[in-house]
């Protein structure tokens, strides 16, 4: 396509999305419903015609050299296909947060005032390899009463509008409009900077992918994002801990699953506890392929780790590799925190009461734990149900968004001829 | 000043501000609230200077040919002085947000997960005209942990620079930091470009003003803003209505202050009920002298009235002017709200309980009420207490917004050496 027919085509898909979105925001909660469990259906059905097309795409991304990872992001097999069905069951299961009425109370005047939970109303998502995402988030959207303009990977087309078509039949079959769900069908990536300034059609835009993406995106975005960009996750291990409970939590944070954005990547650890800690710690994590980055202090205690340079401080590794850090204890951690984190989440273990607490109020990032691993920042262990994203911004969302934050809050007011004197 | 000095100017006020706000969000309640009342009597107590800087800029206005609207808004009392001391003692008196715990609860994990409000950070405050907004919002954007920036009108700016100064010494004799409220001193309006852009210090801006400033704002804010633009409110009075109360409500809604933003601009009437409500409606504004301009089929029953126009049922007069419409019912009464209204708010007049719940689902406005003035919408009247605006936006806060949509949450979670399966 040429860039005058890319916008006019994203313009149009712009223009059904507002429209569906009305007609979402007034939908039943119980035609919503068999509408997600309509989608389940329809893709263990159309199972087959899923596999091939996700064939397609493998058989390209091979072609093309992506690498054994990437590939098995971009897989479909019957388990996922499966979790994906499960997925949109669960959502159906979930209470629906539209209309939703909150904080009603009488106010000196007479009138009642309360608020009411609404769609946001068209939700873009712009998303990499996993096709999955093409469900999992037309699902929560549709849950929520927005309507969803998908815009996978080039490398994932193939599979993504086979996902594509189930949804949005299993809609129509169901009495929605299909274009509550639309699918971006060109590869072009103008079709993205369209998408993300068409302020008119679209209210929130969703990157899930790499920095890349998301960099791009926040810049591009003339409408709110939802995001994290980084993930440099803390662990601070205080001198009034527990011993055991420490070994525990930081082993667990940072190999329990190397490659997501709640995983360890710098243990801080008070000078009072890194002569005791320390060496079993190092242990475990030599034990599990840990690669140990230390500070000079940390280095004097266990002498086969690696130098970390200031760099390492700031990295992301989502990788076997941790950097180490003694502090001089509380204040210090902190300040390390503030000064190289990303606000995403980050934990203390100690058995000292005023310390916790402090932490938990001086610690200004979405998630912020007391003797748990940071693996436990996500939608299902919080008990949101499924989640879009994680945020680490503080403007409308934070932290792990659910359907809650695929919505806003009207005012509502009830009076019998109430007028203001 | 000249454009790279007024840039450094504004990224060292930015500097300040972001490392004032560290200590404010840590800073505890009865800190906070012994400042809003040493705020207070500085006001009090300087009210002669006070007094003195404002007929400076009175002068000047009359110099520069403001008219008297203008020059009113300008103006500052006794009794407006003591307003403002009053205002900021009733922000004292409010709960503290900061640190509220809410939703804590066990997760089948065995941890307890829980959301804790969190201050924003820093909110930069752009306006006009009412020097009173100076202390209003230092002090409501202090009670929920931020640093400000305030950048006032340049007609204001020796009232402006008084006031601030009084705030500022109440800071400082309290034990917070002077720099939580910065006043932007030059008059240059670069100074406003530069902090719409300085996306690593503010982190949201509310502009209070006119439409020319806020579209202004909104085109070049980088970070999140928190705004209305235009308020065209309607109020539609079905058939089912009773008619005292329709008569009561509309008349309210339009008459009883002609300048606010949650003041009704377009009557939409039910074709069923328009014969018998608008003859008695329409002496009661004549009386009042407001304007009526109607569509053919209200022009037939109350002849007098002039034509309205397409254009009219887009106007915000913010005049005794008022548009007229006779619709076929409910759902043309929503259709014409969602076409032309601005989503501020929007009230109907019924007495069936089936429609009310219709319109109170289906009109997408930050306030929508049921046999209520629409001038109501306001953040005493809802009980926030005060606020700091209004919006017509859903990201983030919807409505008016008073302390909580100063502030964001948290994810808090305490174990006891819980880790993730």
């Amino acid at each position: 396509m040429i860039m005058t027919d890319i916008q006019a085509y994203m313009q149009e898909i712009g223009r059904r999305a507002r429209a569906a979105s009305r007609e979402m925001a007034r939908a039943e909660t119980g035609l919503k419903n068999r509408a997600l469990e309509a989608m389940a259906a329809s893709l263990e059905e159309e199972a087959e015609r899923l596999l091939e097309a996700n064939a397609q795409d493998l058989e390209q991304g091979r072609r093309d050299g992506l690498n054994e990872a990437l590939l098995d992001r971009l897989a479909l097999n019957e388990a996922r296909i499966a979790a994906m069905a499960a997925g949109l069951r669960e959502i159906a299961a979930l209470p629906d947060p539209v209309g939703a009425v909150s904080e009603m109370a009488y106010r000196p005047s007479g009138i009642q005032v309360g608020r009411m939970r609404v769609p946001l109303g068209v939700v873009g998502i712009i998303y990499e390899s996993r096709p999955n995402v093409t469900a999992d988030a037309a699902g929560l959207c549709l849950k929520a009463g927005n309507a969803t303009i998908l815009r996978g990977g080039s490398e994932a087309i193939h599979s993504n509008r086979a996902i594509a078509a189930c949804v949005r039949n299993a809609l129509e079959a169901s009495g929605l409009p299909a274009d509550a769900v639309q699918m971006v069908e060109t590869t072009d990536r103008a079709a993205v900077g369209e998408l993300v300034r068409m302020k008119q059609y679209v209210d929130v835009i969703v990157p899930r992918g790499g920095q890349g993406l998301i960099e791009r995106v926040s810049r591009e975005a003339r409408m709110p994002v939802i995001k994290h960009l980084h993930g440099v996750c803390h662990v601070y291990i205080d001198d009034r801990a527990d011993l055991d409970k420490a070994v525990r939590v930081a082993y667990n944070a940072k190999t329990q699953r190397y490659g997501t954005c709640n995983t360890m990547e710098t243990l801080l650890v008070a000078a009072g506890i890194a002569r005791a800690v320390l060496p079993p710690l190092a242990a475990r994590y030599r034990e599990a392929g840990v690669e140990l980055r230390g500070c000079a202090a940390a280095r004097a205690i266990v002498p086969d780790m690696k130098e970390a340079t200031e760099e390492d401080w700031r990295t992301e590794y989502l990788a076997p590799i941790l950097a180490v850090r003694v502090v001089a204890g509380l204040d210090e951690a902190m300040e390390h925190i503030h000064r190289y984190g990303s606000a995403h989440t980050d934990a203390i273990v100690t058995e000292d009461l005023a310390r916790a607490r402090r932490f938990l109020h001086e610690v200004d990032s979405s998630s912020v734990m007391v003797n748990a691993s940071t693996r436990f920042a996500d939608g299902y262990e919080y008990g949101l149900g499924a989640e879009i994203g994680i945020s680490t911004d503080k403007f409308h969302a934070r932290g792990p968004v659910g359907l809650e934050g695929l919505t806003s809050q009207k005012f509502i007011v009830l009076g019998d001829g109430h007028i203001r004197q």
